[in-house]
């Protein structure tokens, strides 16, 4: 039984996966954390596709690839650190496609209002990652191919009111993950009023 | 040590709370929890205001009711069973302004891109949802006083730059909360394309 705490202390990006596969019951599980995450009205607005064929991963993976070459990146460069940009790189460039099962989740506009569908989807997003994460899954949340959303939206047969709002892969990672880096809470929380210190 | 996946299974709204203050150490640990949620970049654009002045949250509750009286209520009036609605009704009339914490979670806009912050929000909102269920607090995640923006802005002393995303009233709940109810996720979920039933 996985410690809450430790569970949430460990979760972090996985970039680089193993190709063995990921059996149907610790997806299963991994699916059944999701929908239990709170949404508007209780109307449950998400949907997951879950790939595992390779063209379909290959085609989501070259999404990410160009949106990051066409700027991302160079958005990035300077921004994070040498390490982690090039750990990003090489997931763009090709270990995102290379998890054996990429989930695109998508908010359902017919069960919730676009304008407000994040606030009922990304909750369940982050229960998905825990619950890999509890597993010993390696995952990563990942939006960068939403910016090209028309082509993995004919690539996955999307209909018009499902809006794909996250990408994220999963599989077994290839090397160990090291601990999270956070800001302290207490430099991110003031006391009643904005200024006053935690 | 609360087990993941049962406090993942436990975690639900929460609108009626006993009056009985929560000290500093159990916000702490549910702040940092929230904390350890992924972000674009990892950049962390959460700010949490943490409210327990009775006037601030006053402040906070009336938002809430105008905004679910004006229009909010009629809109669920007959999607919601019966029971929800007295129970929403009740926690819009008064309920969530006795909780003696609110957190009004924000967005810093010198930090995340406006365009995408709910993704790089929410997933922190959840962990402090799931870290209250943890540590017995009851919690409810709401966005209606958002549309009032401005007046909890001013209230809060919000500068410019921080976008209040999400409310949310945390406290020891008055009753013992009921398991949630959720749609199986084999109902919400396709293989590889649209339409291909799990």
């Amino acid at each position: 039984m996985p410690d809450f705490f430790e569970v949430v202390h460990r979760q972090r990006a996985c970039r680089a996966f193993r190709p063995d596969p990921v059996d149907d019951d610790t997806l299963g599980k991994v699916l059944d954390a999701a929908t239990f995450a709170p949404s508007a009205e209780n109307r449950q607005p998400w949907v997951f596709l879950v790939v595992r064929e390779a063209a379909l991963r290959g085609a989501i993976g070259e999404c990410n690839r160009k949106v990051w070459e066409a700027g991302a990146r160079a958005h990035s460069e300077g921004r994070l650190s040498p390490g982690l940009l090039r750990e990003v790189d090489e997931g763009a460039r090709g270990g995102v496609a290379e998890a054996p099962v990429i989930v695109v989740v998508c908010g359902d506009l017919e069960l919730g209002n676009a304008r407000v569908i994040e606030a009922s989807v990304f909750p369940a997003v982050q229960n998905l990652l825990l619950a890999a994460t509890a597993v010993g899954l390696g995952s990563a949340l990942t939006t960068l191919p939403l910016a090209l959303g028309d082509e993995l939206r004919g690539a996955l047969g999307l209909p018009g009111h499902l809006q794909p709002l996250a990408v994220v892969p999963l599989g077994w990672p290839r090397k160990p993950l090291g601990p999270p880096r956070r800001i302290p809470f207490a430099e991110k929380a003031f006391r009643d009023r904005y200024g006053a210190a935690w």
